[in-house]
């Protein structure tokens, strides 16, 4: 089923013109309402008047997260935080965390959007979704909760976690529908052929897997285990959060809500627009938001679009699945966490170096990440307890900056290894591209 | 402000004629389309036609936890799953969960309670709520996220947990709302103190706590610490959720919003039901729910009730704060937990005898518990590498059985006091009552 099949199946022509005049209302509410607009088109001698095609977009400034950041919290509102009704937000990373901000209407559009791409899934008000997506300041869980309710479907909100009771309600529930990040699907998978659950005649008829990359065999494997096919959803919190693209059941590429999000492709190192079919860095506009209107975001994701009519009959644009970033972001269990923030929970510790790496591995499906901290070489000598300590305290400043419990390893002084450019933070050894 | 000024004022007389009229269409209702009712009224001889007077619903047998759980997953629901939107459920014990089903119009009741509650607490449009309650399965979270919605407020969907995180949000969002259980609270403030928050000079201005029973001295603490008047939330997941009472600025009980749900107080021993102001287990009942109507539910809370109208203005009903109950239930940082889950979760790990002890402590401010059980002697007399991968089973089936994770301590074999009658397995040393 199409669920706005007005929207969705709209001739090229028409949803340019209808994003044109959408562009050119947002640039003006955004010039009008948000200073950081205003005085960076300003000084750049740019105005939501001189936007007459939707090629003119390419005139205009990139937005980037750390400039998002400068505004913390609430300073890129284009409305009085009294008609703001819920906030979100980004994982803190070296300065402060993103927060995006959703008036009434903002939350319904998010539902809208979430509501197709359900429907693109084959999911309707019969159905049972599952959604393991966390709930909290991550949008996750509740775009894809609003998106149930609008398309009249039950939602069984139990967030991640506790995994064999998902199993339990796998079965007991008759759950149609699961949504989850591939890694913990491959483990919940896993957990549940242990169990003895029987996905051969399980109700379970579409998923929906999203906040982190992957590659086609894990998609396959997913489909594989589960016996149903697998959609991917791409989103990010700054312009909404899930939805941006979802896939439909011919799986080749994820729709963009066009009307909603106008998207682009750049190259990451000359910043030149890039034409159909090219690979490089999504750049995404809200068309539609009047809480945080968003302009030209340079989401650092690296994918490309094409423009062609889908087989689902859809005419949005599709952009293919992220292969990868055009920054030092990793995403890990879904979160996304920056070496950055793992320095900045470290220099809150006496008796460490400054020196670490960070190890990510998924020695069993599930994503971990491991540690490893130089102890000064007073604590090196000193008694195991203290060592205990400072050790705990680091996974306790860790956790609380980037919301995952890691493994922290104190070693020896001086054995990690120093590098004269820039320094290894990181080892990634988890195949994802 | 008073949100419903209609109801929540209404004559005596009023309320009470309306809430016969909705006892009776619920009734009729519940007959038409629940089974349970359906067999239990006709085995009974009574029949919704019976229900003359308020007082005639004493006519009506009880239902029970025990009852519903019969029903798992979704056979008290009253309606086409096709209807239902959402589910929630309360934590399972010895045998199942009980599964809690919303329709549209359900959702939209839930939100009308909790924004009467909130309008109690002061909270409207300008405010910014930061919700610590848990969002997933359980139903704190999502009740005063519909209700703050619903009264326009900017809610900040936090959740539980990453406690630092709290404080820089409380801080940098100015949050005016705290909602939270009275144990995370208390933690969170001795946490901001150390971080050099200024409570004195901060914006929060009211705080609603719940999903824990609570003593005066314990409130008195929580409103010193955070410079604010802090207002009594119950609720239960089979009612509805969070909102079936909520307190006003007059903090003399809490008001029920009573054209949703008819209060009774009754002994539990004899299970006559008891005059205003008199102490005893409190039963209710949906006066309005399409998903799943709840007649006479024998909640096991103890609380008594007062019709007198409140200094506030309002002349709903009023119920005490929780001060017991009236079975095994323990509730531990906001969880109902019975001693059963814990056995339930020993009987799947081999190694270990079937005899336990769970002690409960607040040593400093929040709960915890620790679970004590006996090694088999062949494990006691094992390599401990083998005792501590039993620990961790255990304490992993137990996590996985009530949503929380607890010290697990192996003792040796019958060292755990035996008795003749019923085992003490609860050792709970926290001062609530």
């Amino acid at each position: 089923m199409i669920w706005n099949e007005e929207i969705e199946c709209m001739s090229r022509e028409d949803i340019e013109e209808l994003q044109l005049k959408k562009l050119q209302n947002i640039l003006k509410y955004a010039y009008d309402n948000v200073d950081y607009y205003h005085n960076k088109y300003d000084s750049m001698n740019i105005y939501p008047e001189d936007i007459q095609t939707l090629k003119d977009i390419e005139k205009l400034p990139f937005t980037t997260k750390d400039e998002l950041r400068e505004y913390y919290p609430f300073g890129m509102f284009a409305v009085d935080p009294k008609k703001i009704i819920e906030v979100h937000s980004s994982s803190g990373t070296t300065g402060k965390p993103v927060v995006s901000g959703y008036t009434q209407k903002d939350i319904e559009s998010w539902s809208e959007i979430i509501a197709r791409g359900l429907s693109m899934m084959g999911v309707t008000d019969e159905d049972i979704i599952q959604n393991t997506h966390g709930y909290g300041l991550f949008t996750g869980g509740f775009g894809i909760h609003y998106g149930a309710h609008k398309v009249g479907a039950t939602v069984i909100p139990i967030s991640t976690g506790q995994s064999r009771r998902q199993i339990e309600i796998m079965e007991d529930f008759g759950t149609t529908v699961m949504i989850f990040t591939p890694s913990y699907g491959l483990y919940l998978a896993e957990l549940a052929i242990e169990e003895g659950f029987d996905f051969k005649n399980s109700s379970i008829k579409s998923i929906g897997f999203g906040a982190e990359m992957w590659t086609n065999e894990m998609r396959k494997e997913i489909e594989k285990r589960f016996n149903a096919p697998a959609y991917n959803i791409y989103g990010l919190t700054e312009l909404m959060g899930p939805g941006v693209g979802i896939e439909c059941s011919t799986q080749e590429g994820l729709h963009i809500s066009e009307d909603y999000f106008y998207p682009e492709i750049i190259d990451p190192e000359t910043l030149k627009t890039q034409g159909e079919n090219t690979k490089g860095e999504l750049v995404l506009t809200n068309l539609e938001r009047e809480g945080m209107p968003i302009i030209r975001f340079r989401t650092k994701d690296i994918s490309s679009i094409t423009k062609e009519t889908c087989q689902c009959g859809r005419t949005t644009s599709r952009m293919t699945r992220i292969t990868g970033r055009s920054d030092d972001m990793l995403k890990v269990k879904g979160v996304a966490i920056f070496p950055s923030q793992i320095e900045k929970a470290l220099l809150k510790v006496n008796n460490i170096e400054p020196h670490y790496q960070i190890i990510v591995t998924r020695p069993h499906l599930m994503d971990e990440i491991e540690v490893k901290v130089e102890a000064s070489k007073e604590l090196f000598f000193d008694e195991i307890k203290e060592m205990m300590n400072v050790k705990k305290k680091i996974e306790e400043y860790i956790e609380s900056e980037i919301g995952l419990r890691v493994k922290v390893t104190l070693v020896e002084p001086k054995s990690i290894p120093r590098s004269k450019g820039k320094a290894v933070r990181v080892i990634d050894t988890r195949d994802i591209h």
